[in-house]
């Protein structure tokens, strides 16, 4: 049993939210509009029973909007037979997969942006921690026909951002998604990668490999339930979690009608600062690009000094800037904890309140532990070791590790 | 005895104007505040004298102007014993070369737009109407050492302009501005390089041919009178006049420090369209482009029908406009009249006055005819006959020839 995720599944409304993922494609706007005003156990019952639960005003009040909800449910409904028990679905979180749900300490901000559409839980493979990888990231998207030019421009403004701290999100397809996670890899930087499927699914299957080298140094993610296949919808769908994710978006080559161009929308509708690389005119791939440069107001950028440049003063959240809060902020009904952090710019010791120092001081020097080592080293209680914990890696200062969690490497 | 400049070259203004092209650098800006408040001839007595005019409240009325003006006539009368006589000037006059003054019908209003830096005179080679030419118009401009991406995109998008009746101005430099110019010629269009010598003198000296070719299907102009030899410094304050003439300016590939980028400033300073044709982020020679598309805001345009699309709508004057005024409107002081012309919108016969409609009518079916066969043929004097020929070029209807006048191809 993995140490860091067992106790975290027993919660029923993780696995009311986890059971969600099986029975409701992402970004519906009637789930999203319940889950806004019911917890998800009280829909997930309604779905069973049949019978929409019993709503107050704004959601459903009307006629139309009562009836829009029945057909949803009748929709849902139909993928009850497929669902997994709770013990199913606990055993998947303990074999290697973990599920993180609105309000857990690594759920990033960004995906609260997306407001009906907001993923109703992730699922992730790999250790690093997505809040924090979040913080200072660059979703990096482009054609899957990408030329030598742009594959080679895509590696190379990766691996400047990982080198520099700087996570690199993208969408796992051939072409510029490929060359932007290995850029990162080969930087030993934080690369994450949003797949429009489960995170045990590899597509497409020629980057198996390269799945399983970004779970073991970043994360896989996914919106799908594992065993989950990909589905030509999927991935628009997925885009707008990609667009959501990363402080900016970085388009490296797009041809005229690329799907790079439908995150990029994400992203410009999202209010994130949109960029894209130029590349010759004479190249169709580098069209969109160009287009969006021109039309969209999207910046040009060359290289990741102005990717950086672009972002920083900019996008960086509030609790990373100079001068932010180096209180831990709680946002009321999430229990999360935001507060400066970041490579440049992390909080010392003496910020922290006395627990998570406590924690803190209880991480092994070198290697990882278990949270409930950790928590008799602290002299902590569970709750508490893994509220602490959360907020830690969310800072930066530690990582998950494959015996549990380790000190991250400044 | 060229029947298209000898009347005009008669003008006492007009010759007094040329010799200050050959007394004062281009640009001097006591030269542009002396010309604000006297006439051209009594600044160059006073030049001869060394004496300055008396002149009243707004110029030269503080101690320290009056001293900095002072220290300008001392420049100038250096040069007083290379001035050529009235005559001399006259003669180069009619061996092809014209000169062109403010207030004359062929001066370009976006030359007054340079305020004290505004040319004294022009001196022009070649057929075309300069005004006519600078209606619809585009500066083209970029590295030296070009790329051979950078030269066939610089020619594919002059040649489309060229085709779509649009004028390309440029340097006549090696690389990016040859080939703009080539590309114009290739497609018969109209294209006009801005020399910082004398017309007359080809530099660079392997460009010879093609300034011929340029005279014979456009025009060479330049500030400096004929024989004069370029400087370094010229090719700056040069810039400033190509800047001026176009209704927008592109750049096509430019180095960090290329002096396209000096062009470009002067474009945003005159508030005139800025665009850069954006090229590999590899390429050192599109680093320029790249630059002033992310922190001047140049529009990134990638073909002509992109630089058409950005000048369309806000660049081609009022008198080119839909709804613009048919009536020639009189500028107070200048004799200038303006009107809707252009390939795309001429005013028809009908709209034209009564002289304008003669002399129109009096042109030639076939081939040219010199001022004073249509000033017969059109029964007006002399005066009236210049007036309405200079309109007319504005208008589109007729262009200069080796005969003097001809009706221009529709």
């Amino acid at each position: 049993m993995s140490p860091v995720t067992s106790a975290v599944q027993l919660s029923e409304e993780k696995l009311a939210r986890a059971a969600l993922t099986y029975l409701a494609e992402p970004g519906d706007p009637a789930l999203g509009a319940l889950l806004g005003i019911c917890g998800p156990g009280e829909v997930l019952a309604a779905i069973k029973a049949d019978m929409l639960p019993g709503i107050g005003p704004g959601c459903g009040d009307s006629p139309a909007s009562r009836a829009a909800l029945e057909r949803a449910l009748g929709r849902w409904r139909v993928r009850l037979a497929g669902l997994p028990g709770d013990a199913d679905i606990a055993a998947v979180c303990r074999d290697g997969i973990r599920l993180i749900c609105p309000g857990d300490p690594e759920w990033p901000d960004g995906l609260d942006q997306l407001g009906l559409a907001r993923p109703y839980a992730l699922w992730l493979r790999g250790n690093a921690d997505l809040r924090f990888a979040c913080l200072r990231s660059v979703s990096m998207v482009g054609s899957r026909a990408a030329t030598g030019y742009g594959a080679h421009v895509a590696g190379e403004i990766a691996a400047d951002l990982g080198e520099r701290g700087w996570a690199v999100m993208s969408g796992g397809a051939y072409g510029i998604d490929a060359a932007a996670h290995r850029g990162a890899l080969a930087a030993e930087g934080i690369t994450v990668v949003v797949l429009a499927c489960g995170v045990d699914y590899p597509y497409p299957s020629g980057h198996a490999g390269l799945f399983s080298a970004i779970a073991a140094q970043g994360l896989v993610i996914s919106e799908w339930p594992p065993g989950c296949h990909p589905a030509r919808m999927r991935f628009l769908v997925r885009n707008r979690v990609i667009a959501a994710l990363g402080c900016g978006t970085v388009i490296v080559e797009a041809g005229e009608r690329s799907g790079a161009l439908n995150t990029a929308r994400y992203a410009a509708d999202l209010g994130k600062p949109l960029m894209a690389v130029p590349g010759p005119v004479t190249s169709a791939q580098s069209a969109g690009c160009h287009r969006i440069i021109r039309e969209w107001g999207a910046t040009c950028v060359t290289r990741a000094a102005d990717v950086i440049e672009m972002l920083s003063p900019l996008s960086v959240p509030d609790e990373l800037a100079p001068g932010g809060s180096l209180e831990p902020v709680f946002t009321p009904g999430s229990g999360r904890a935001g507060s400066r952090a970041g490579s440049g710019s992390a909080p010392s010791r003496d910020d922290l309140d006395a627990d998570t120092a406590r924690v803190l001081d209880a991480m092994p020097a070198r290697g990882g532990a278990g949270t409930s080592t950790i928590a008799v080293g602290a002299g902590v209680d569970l709750d508490t070791v893994l509220r602490c914990l959360g907020r830690l890696a969310g800072y930066g200062f530690i990582e998950r590790c494959d015996r549990g969690w380790r000190l991250r490497r400044p």
